[in-house]
C-alpha cells in the first residue's frame, strides 16, 4: 500500500481524489500497488464531505507522517505551495503538482532538492492539462535533439479566439461568455495577457534544452488587442489567428522563447485545434515533427495526468528521474528581436499602399469585406525584429499600424 | 556502460546504429549512462561498412555474451524474429522491437517470458513510428480507464488517400507515385488491404484493454476499392476519406476492433492528418480526448523509438515493466456486425432515389460534378451491421451498391 496526501481541496484536488477512488481497482492492478489518500489538508472547513474524516489543516501532520509517499500540491500560486513542496520533498516525500507557475519559478531549484533526497518531483499536469507532454518528451523522445517546440497551451484563449473566428463574436463578447462558462476567472489577465502561457513555455523550454528559462526573460503578448478585422484579413489568407508559446534553439546555442498571437495557415494542423483544447508540437532531430492534443485544463482531464505522475512516484520510491533540468539565468534566452519570421501589420492613412509599399517593398496584401478605403493589411517577407522595427518607423510617418503578429511558417 | 546488439541491418537497424551514435551525448546525458552498438547480426556482407567490426552471422554470439543488456530485433516478420526474440529473453536481456507483425501475433506469450525473466519487451516502435504512443497509453493514461482507441495507423495508405482527394489521382496512380517515392513496397497488399492497420489496432487494443487481440479476429478491409467518385461525394458532405484502425469497449465487455476505410467529417482534427503521417486517438474516462500525431514510419523516426526503448530497458535492467497485456482468445473481439454506424453507400440503378428511401427511409444525399442520372450516394442514419444488411438487402434487389463505409461519428 503507498499513501498519498492531497494539499489543496479545489477543482484539481478533489478531482485528485476523484480519479484515484474512481479507477482504484485499475491503478492497482496497472502498478501492481493500491494507492490510498491517507490526508488532505486544506484550511476551509470540508466537515460535510464525504471524505471529511481525511482533511487536517495542517501540513505539519503530512510532514510527519513517514507513511506518506507522496504529496499532491495542488494549491496553486507561490506561496504556501512553494514553502509545503520543499518542506516535503526534505521529508523524503516524493511531490506531484499541476501548480505551473511554482515550476516555472522554481522547478530547477526543486528538481534539485529531490535528487539530493533522493526523491522525485514530477509536474505532468503543469502543462497541457491531461495531455501526456513532459513523459513522451523526456522519455519517450530521449533519442532526440530537441530543436523546438510550441504549441496552443493555454485553452481560454483559444476558445476566445474560435468564438471570434467561427461566429464573428467580438473579443469582449466571447470573454464574457467564457466567463460565463467557467473556462475564464473574473481576473481574466493570466489567460488573456499570455501569462499562462508563458509559465508553460517556460517548462517546455527547460525540458526541451535543459536549461531554467524564467517567466520574466520571456517576450509575452497577449489576445486583448485582436480585433474582427484582423480575424477577417487572416480569413482571405487562409489562416486562423491562434496564441502560440513558442521556444527554438538559436545558433548561438541560446534559446528563442515568447508568447503571442500568430497567423496559422489553416493548412498546417495545428491550426485545426479548436475550442478549449491544446496542442503542443515538438520537433526533434531523429522522430521530426510529432504533435500532442487533448484537453489542457478541466477537473478530471487534470486530475488523470496528476495521478498518473503519483502512480509512477509509488513506483520508483527508490530512484530519482533525471529531467536534465539545470538552473540557468535570463542570459540563456536569445534577444527576441534576432528572431526572423514573416508579419502581420494592419494599417490606415492617406495613401496606405504606396506607403506599405514604399517601407516593406513586395508584400502580400489580404483583403477583408468593408475594409475602409483608408485602411490595408498585409504579410511582409521574413525579417527580423530588427528589421521590422526599422521599416516600422518608416512607415509609420505616414500611417498608424496596428501591433504586429507572427506568421507561423515551419519549414 | 550498456551493451545492444541490432539484429537485422536494413532501414530501421542501421537508423538505430546512427541515432545511438549521433546523439550518444544526450542519451549519455539523459540516462547517466552510455550506450553502446555491441554487434550486429546479419547474414548479408557488409564488410565494407564503417561499422564492419561489429557484423556477426550467429545471433548465438549475441546469446552466449553476458555483456549484452538489450537485443534490438529490427528484423521484421516471424521468422527467425520469434526464435531470437524468446531466446534472448530467456537468456536474461531485454529485447526492444518495431516488428509490429510479431508483437500482434506473440506480444503476450512474449511479455509473459519477460516477466518470468525480469526483463523487458519493449515495442515502442511498432505503432505509429517514431510517435510516442505506447509509453504514453501505459503510464501517462494509467489511471484512466481507456474506452476507445482509433487512428490512422498506415501512412502509405494515408498518403495514397490523400493524393486521391487533394490531387484527383485514380488509386491506381497514386500507389504507383507511392511505390516510386518508396512508401510503399512492390508489393502493396500490407499496406492497402489493410493488414498492417489491422496488426497495430490489435497492439493498441491489447494495451487498452489488457486482453490480446489476434489479427485473424478483425474485420479488416483496405482501401483499393475506393474511388474517385467516393472522394467526390465525400467532399460534397464536407468528408475525407480516411483508413481507420478501431477498437471500443463493447457493452459486454468484449472488444470491437475492426479495420476500413471511413468517412471523416473535416471538423474532426484526424480528418486534417494528411501525407505520410500517424494519428492515434485515445479516449479515457478521466482525461477525454488525446490525440498523438508524427510519423509512422521511415528510418530515422522509427529508430528514435526504438532508441527511446534502449534507453529504458538500459534503465530498468532490473525491473519488469507491466503492461497489462494477458493472452485470450478470438471470443474477446466483439461481432462487428453489432457495431452501431451511420454508413456511406453508392448505388446505381433505376429510380435510384426512391430505390434508397424505399429501403432506408430519411437519408442524407450526397452530391457530385458529373454524377450520371441513375447513380446516387447517401449517408443512412445510424444501424447495426446485422440492420444494414436487412436494408441492402432490398436494396440490392433493384440496385448495384457499392461497399459500404463507415461515417466517423464521436459522440
Amino acid at each position: 500500500m503507498k499513501y498519498a496526501a492531497v494539499l489543496g481541496y479545489g477543482t484539481v484536488g478533489s478531482g485528485v481524489v476523484e480519479v484515484i477512488e474512481t479507477n482504484a481497482e485499475l491503478i492497482a492492478k496497472n502498478t501492481g500497488d493500491e494507492v490510498k489518500v491517507k490526508y488532505i489538508v486544506d484550511i476551509r472547513d470540508f466537515s460535510a464531505d464525504p471524505h471529511a474524516d481525511l482533511f487536517v489543516k495542517d501540513f505539519a501532520v503530512v510532514e510527519a507522517d513517514p507513511e506518506v509517499n507522496v504529496v499532491v500540491e495542488t494549491i496553486g500560486g507561490l506561496r504556501p505551495a512553494y514553502d509545503f513542496t520543499k518542506r516535503a520533498l526534505l521529508a523524503g516525500k516524493s511531490v506531484v503538482t499541476s501548480n505551473k507557475e511554482l515550476v516555472a519559478t522554481h522547478g530547477a531549484e526543486l528538481l534539485k532538492i529531490a535528487r539530493e533526497r533522493g526523491v522525485n518531483y514530477f509536474f505532468e499536469a503543469s502543462v497541457g492539462g491531461g495531455i501526456p507532454i513532459i513523459r513522451p518528451m523526456c522519455q519517450c523522445l530521449a533519442a532526440n535533439r530537441i530543436d523546438e517546440v510550441f504549441g496552443i497551451l493555454n485553452g481560454t484563449t483559444n476558445y476566445i479566439l474560435n468564438r471570434m473566428i467561427e461566429d464573428g463574436l467580438t473579443f469582449e463578447a466571447a470573454l464574457s461568455e467564457a466567463q460565463e462558462k467557467g473556462y475564464a476567472e473574473r481576473n481574466p489577465a493570466a489567460d488573456v495577457e499570455g501569462y499562462d502561457a508563458c509559465r508553460k513555455i517556460c517548462i517546455l523550454s527547460a525540458l526541451a534544452f535543459g536549461r531554467h528559462v524564467y517567466p520574466e526573460s520571456v517576450e509575452t503578448d497577449g489576445i486583448t488587442k485582436i480585433t474582427l478585422e484582423d480575424v477577417a484579413y487572416a480569413e482571405s489568407g487562409d489562416m486562423v489567428i491562434k496564441l502560440l508559446g513558442r521556444a527554438k534553439r538559436a545558433d548561438d546555442g541560446k534559446i528563442f522563447a515568447f508568447v503571442g498571437p500568430h497567423l496559422v495557415p489553416k493548412a498546417e494542423l495545428i491550426a485545426n485545434v479548436n475550442g478549449v483544447f491544446n496542442s503542443v508540437m515538438v520537433r526533434g532531430n531523429a522522430v521530426g515533427d510529432t504533435m500532442f492534443y487533448g484537453r489542457g485544463a478541466g477537473k478530471l482531464p487534470t486530475a488523470s495526468a496528476v495521478v498518473a505522475d503519483v502512480i509512477d512516484a509509488c513506483q520508483h520510491t527508490d530512484k530519482t528521474k533525471y529531467f536534465g533540468w539545470e538552473d540557468s539565468d535570463a542570459s540563456v534566452v536569445e534577444d527576441s528581436k534576432k528572431f526572423v519570421s514573416a508579419y502581420y501589420l494592419r494599417v490606415s492613412g492617406e495613401s496606405v499602399s504606396s506607403a506599405v509599399t514604399e517601407a516593406f517593398g513586395e508584400v502580400k496584401f489580404l483583403s477583408r469585406e468593408g475594409a475602409k478605403a483608408n485602411e490595408a493589411a498585409f504579410i511582409t517577407g521574413t525579417m527580423s525584429g530588427y528589421k521590422l522595427e526599422e521599416k516600422l518607423a518608416v512607415l509609420s510617418k505616414s500611417c498608424t499600424v496596428s501591433a504586429p503578429m507572427k506568421v507561423l511558417a515551419l519549414d
